[in-house]
């Protein structure tokens, strides 16, 4: 049987500006790995688009990232954390759009 | 430090034809329960949209399905399943809309 994950899923995605240039990817990329050491983050998963592709399956985004809390306030503590407002500070020059799913437990 | 979750994260969205009735939300709960006994999923959750607003979240949606695996032939299988095809073939009329988002490990 699959394990149940935590309460509180945060699941982003960010489109980049283009052209996307290895120098952005790896700026982008040790500043992720940064962000998930917020100790309130339970489980995390730093993603690129895999390669299926379906009508319903979108894979336009650059990359995404999925955070799981125990509970909404663990969140909270997350979203004004300052090293999450850092990486917004130095990454958001990076980002065309951004479009966050919050999810909880049925 | 939190856990990395496995490397195949499949996360799908489901915006139901409105209205939205209690029996509808039952067949579909009880449905969703069935689908991730499959097993090649390692980690699930089912979610409905958290209590968060801001402009960047999207909680427009009725139902969100994770599932991860520990690699993309594991989630062929999952797609192929006799549980997942009839979890179609019973739930489809329930959906208007389905996005699908596909992510592997950075």
């Amino acid at each position: 049987m699959a394990k149940q994950l935590n309460y509180f899923v945060h699941h982003v995605f960010f489109w980049f500006n283009k052209p996307v240039s290895k120098k952005d990817k790896e700026r982008f990329e040790a500043a992720l790995k940064k962000l998930v050491t917020i100790e309130t983050i339970v489980e995390m998963h730093l993603g690129v688009p895999a390669t299926t592709r379906r009508e319903v399956v979108d894979r336009s985004y650059t990359y995404s990232l999925l955070t799981t809390f125990k509970n909404k306030e663990d969140q909270d503590i997350y979203q004004n954390h300052p090293i999450h407002l850092k990486f917004i500070d130095e990454c958001s020059d990076l980002w065309e759009n951004v479009v966050v799913y919050d999810s909880v437990t049925i």
